[in-house]
């Protein structure tokens, strides 16, 4: 049956030399792994920086995924509608063996590094890497459990109390997210925008933004740097108060200058944050929690996704998802 | 009396515009604070940076003390043999009200920022700054407290469990203090060292170093980095795990290009770490679980002072020592 399955063609968003077509390519066969009938797709900055060739890969694009099992070794699995962590992982080197999978240094990555992605009518994954969504939780609403993830991961690093005064610099499609996860720790959360509209969204949730103009320097316990530009950094940098946590979940191409000394003075802890744990996602989705939805800015099929990448790459664009 | 001593002269080695010299200069005369006659004084790198000019000061240099109190409000004090904690706070700020003193945001540092040092037959302190030096710890030991509190201020920020692979890099004479604090949580310590004199100083007490060729990349759970030199930075980076803890207690001009996407995706945390608590250190000096001693490399008079600091500035020498 796999065998068939191998010549079998599907339709996928193919990246190659900063090029994304639609082709033609076979169904993905591995045995080891589960296969996946992808559902609904959800297109992330890191998609489109990868199209802007900031990272080198070729292959099938996409991560953000929701999806039905349509084979695995463990029948229990099959017909279960799943989210997949996106690194899989070797389970035999030392980052594995000490419960860092998402750090495995063989790691391949789903859409983004050495194995084939989402934007496509099937993908396969590692079991273990498959989480089910609660009936309740739709499929527009699971395409969001890989960001809310790493949303989480800032609180799964950092102890966010709900004293703290935190800033958020960054109100785009993680930092809606992230601003939705900080608001229910309590926490004397303020936002800084750069879009009405983001306002708009963080009002309606009862989120507080603030001007740039009113950041007390030095003043912040807690910074999340979400911007996606260096400038954010700086920005981050001039808030947090000695002593205080500077979180940064900004990748971008190219270096930064920075005062380390300074850094050393005000005994400042700077925490990179990646990719998150799925379970509590998924627990904060059933029980709406957070509401990723109004993140939604338009939705395509995967015949036009070219389009939707064009869309998504415009300025004020949150969420485009792809219907496979 | 205090008025009189106000007029007496004393001995002091001023800094001012890069050039150091003994001066006759007033006694100190701050009857909200406690009179200190110093009995031993330390030169530490940050003296010899201020003679460098990298930061702006003048006035009387030194910050590593063992005195006698000879004047003080509350009469108790009297007598007491005495180190001092370098950051005078103003009580009141945001800052010293949550519990973080040292980082007070009008302090003034001693023999630093706006408040003269030790290196002069007297010098002034709040008396909540210092602690009684046990009667077993002798002077040329307590002058040690203020370095050794500061390589303490890294488990006061960072767990390092008994399990870690540690790796220091930088043996000077922060570093070496380093080793030995580290050495005591029974954590699996390398550490990279530059000459051979450290080597022996380190082999001598059982800690073990690690030659550059020899440090795998990405496998240190905790790196802390005391070189003085930003090139020490670059080194512990690629060193340390994905999400393990980079310490930074290297103070240096200028700035520095990382890149922080890197440190974002290995989930780095990085940790600024500056000055730490006296008791601990105290502690430890009292039960000769550490020996800064050896760190001794000539002593010299308030008299010789000059000859002292060209002395520490030569490549080799850890610690010179001034009787008062």
């Amino acid at each position: 049956m796999e065998e068939s399955k191998e010549s079998e063609p599907m339709k996928a968003l193919w990246l190659e030399n900063n090029q994304i077509s639609l082709r033609e390519i076979p169904q993905p066969n591995n045995p080891n792994e589960a296969l996946i009938k992808i559902r609904r797709a959800g297109i992330c900055s890191t998609d489109l920086e990868l199209v802007k060739g900031y990272y080198p890969y070729t292959g099938v694009l996409g991560h953000e995924f929701v999806g039905e099992v349509v084979n695995a070794s463990d029948p229990a699995w099959i017909g279960q509608r799943v989210v997949g962590e996106i690194n899989a992982a070797c389970g035999k080197c030392e980052a594995c063996l000490n419960g860092r999978p998402s750090h495995c240094e063989v790691r391949t990555v789903l859409g983004i590094t050495n194995r084939d992605g989402v934007f496509a009518e099937y993908t396969t994954l590692p079991i273990g890497n498959l989480h089910r969504v609660p009936d309740s939780v739709s499929d527009e609403v699971a395409v969001f459990t890989e960001p809310l993830a790493a949303a989480l991961e800032i609180q799964q690093q950092t102890h966010i109390k709900p004293t703290d005064r935190v800033l958020l610099v960054g109100a785009g499609r993680l930092g809606q997210l992230i601003a939705q996860t900080l608001a229910l720790t309590g926490c004397d959360l303020r936002v800084l925008t750069r879009h009405s509209y983001q306002r708009d969204m963080l009002s309606a949730r009862g989120i507080r933004f603030i001007p740039e103009a009113e950041i007390q320097p030095r003043k912040w316990d807690v910074v999340v740097e979400a911007t996606g530009s260096p400038e954010g950094f700086n920005l981050a940098r001039k808030a947090i108060r000695p002593r205080g946590t500077l979180v940064m979940k900004s990748t971008y191409a190219g270096n930064i200058t920075i005062n380390l000394s300074s850094i050393v003075v005000d005994e400042i802890t700077v925490v990179g944050s990646r990719c998150g744990p799925f379970e509590p996602a998924l627990r904060l989705l059933e029980r709406r929690e957070v509401d990723p939805t109004v993140l939604l800015s338009a939705q395509y099929t995967l015949a036009e996704s070219i389009k939707a990448f064009d869309h998504a790459a415009q300025s004020g664009v949150l969420k485009v998802q792809i219907e496979i």
